[in-house]
């Protein structure tokens, strides 16, 4: 039987909940589909800080790189841009994590489900079938750039500076992930940028041309920036494949997470070229509702589907796992977030059961 | 009797059109209150570099400084995301004339007019009554920070770089002016960034909350811009006024425009700290309509009624303007990009001609 070593980092607030409910979940698709997993839970984010003072420990780091795959909950234990100093390294280590794993490309699809079409605040006819995937490069930018601090300008002014800085080898590889994903799927990528404005976003572009001639058979647009936040309002269901840089990314994934007004149902996925992929739901660590039996678990779910598909290769795996959370959807069980009259209001425990159950 | 110089800068694609209507329309509002204006039509854009092969003659920047305000219709021969070399410089021309003029606060209403409720892709009780200010910087940020270019970084790697830096007075100019809108508002102020992550924008925060003791009556609070991102279309009406930094702001306000669904309706307004503003409608120079006759006009005339007030302290001729627009809506008149059935389908000089006779 085929065996591989999970690092489970449930961080803070509902993260350890809906890790809990995933590892249910990969046990049972394992045992039906004959794979192992040997699970190894180790601390991050404010849960860290308690234990040993900082929020990514040197051993969890390591733990995860010598896994095959790791599935993270949620960092952060303070109300989301209160900015807490704990709060503030709990951040950082997210950063540190993505750096030390160097899981360049962050790959995070948009569908809207039939099932939730109307838990988005955009009309039914605008979502209706957007299928979209983003991707956003996770370990360059102005995220990392150096030189960055703080000082004082030539006039003596108080300053604070970063950089934005993509080297060719950085866009180029993250580029020819966003050719292969948008083959498999429609075959069109839109490449985001501020060409018109930026010199780094006119190095992106070139070099995402340069690599196009690789992919001759996927049809390569490209879009600035401003433009981009007003067309996913305005008719997201013209993008099927997005890439853009870190910062853009950032914001841009975010915005389009509300197309489907179900941020409780969004995974994601961070691969790198070589060692584990980091995958995690898209949703913070929610504080408010932590420890009360509320979080939906799905986005997590999700994600494991997409560290059995992306991370180990097990297609059939995962597959099983997305069709059981649609016949969940079917069979009417909703966490609050997602609940509509008429359906059944569960919790987070009693979604995974239910998840096992449609397994 | 009091006179006034207007630069107008019709510029581009529509510009020409929509400059026109306007011009009518601030020759009657100033014949009822006892106002002369002096027009001083000059080039820009696309059509600056037929005449002359630069995309902001000296003369068009001399004549805007020397000017009491500016009027902008649009620039740019392409279509958008192009990047022809025209577009580019044109683009350029822009920065230019923002960064001559010391226009650092952009000030972007955004109201969703009862009579247009349904032209948004949001539902109706998510824009219904939403009202915002969004104050971008607009001569400072990644736009204009130096280093930038491109070279090779330690290890021979071909680069792309540009560097954000903001220096305290840009910051607390602008928060200045952003607390001063929001006294006159609702007395509620978010600023966005993105602290958690960049040194600029921790900086950028040090500095709203500094100036911030001057305002004891405005509340202040602060937003991640991926957050803010996601909460403009989760639920706009929780905004009233927003300040954030110019790519920041670029972004948002194009997102935020969206939720009003008619960019045709929307102007802008650009301040310095003494001389002329600048004010222009915030969508492109469409050339795909230009020249017939098919233009939305009043977001030029809602423009010029920006200038009236916050260029000229013209309050009752600005506000005469208004009331105009909304009366022309009431009587049923549309352009087409904000028709719906039952309204009388206008083309831009018939609009302009409606919105005098309203007045
Ligand atoms: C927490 C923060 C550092 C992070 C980011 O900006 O990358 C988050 O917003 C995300 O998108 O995962
Ligand atoms: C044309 C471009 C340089 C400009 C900007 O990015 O500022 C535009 O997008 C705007 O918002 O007015």
């Amino acid at each position: 039987a085929k065996s591989y070593n999970i690092t489970l980092l449930p961080g803070d607030g509902i993260g350890p909940e809906v890790i809990s409910v995933a590892k249910n979940v990969l046990n049972l698709v394992g045992s039906i589909q004959g794979i192992e997993f040997k699970f190894n839970e180790m601390p991050i984010g404010g849960a860290a800080m308690d234990l040993s003072g900082v929020s990514l420990p040197e051993e969890t780091l390591t733990a995860a790189k010598q896994s095959d795959a790791v599935l993270l909950g949620a960092i952060g234990r303070y109300k989301w841009d209160k900015m807490e100093r704990h709060d503030l390294k709990a951040d950082t280590s997210l950063l540190h994590l993505r750096g030390g794993l160097k899981v360049f490309a962050n790959l995070r699809p948009v569908l809207v489900l039939p099932q939730l079409v109307d838990s988005s605040t955009l009309k039914k006819e605008v979502v209706e079938g957007v299928d979209l995937m983003i991707i956003r490069e996770l370990t360059g930018d102005i995220y990392f750039g150096k030189p960055k601090g703080y000082g004082t300008d030539e006039n003596g002014n108080e300053i604070g500076f970063n950089t934005e800085v993509y080297a060719a080898y950085e866009i180029d590889r993250v580029a020819r992930i966003a050719f292969e994903t948008a083959r498999k799927r429609s075959g069109k990528l839109c490449s985001i940028d501020k060409a018109n404005v930026l010199e780094a976003s006119m190095f992106w572009r070139k070099r995402v041309i340069a690599i196009s001639v690789e992919y001759p058979d996927v049809e390569l647009s490209h879009m600035f920036v401003d433009n981009a936040a007003m067309q996913l309002v305005r008719n997201p269901k013209q993008f099927d494949t997005i890439v853009t840089n870190n910062i853009f990314g950032d914001i841009l994934s975010d915005e389009a997470s509300m197309i489907t007004g179900s941020i409780g149902m969004l995974p994601s996925a961070s691969l790198a070229a070589s060692g584990p992929g980091l995958f995690e739901p898209i949703h913070g660590s929610a504080p408010d509702i932590a420890g009360q039996d509320k979080a939906n678990p799905l986005a997590t779910i999700l994600s494991a589907a997409m560290l059995l598909k992306h991370g180990l290769g097990e297609k059939k795996a995962a597959d099983r796992i997305e069709l059981a959370v649609l016949n969940t959807l079917d069979r009417g069980f909703r966490t609050s977030d997602i609940y509509s009259l008429g359906n059944k209001l569960v919790g987070c425990k009693e979604m995974g059961e239910q998840v096992l159950k449609s397994l």
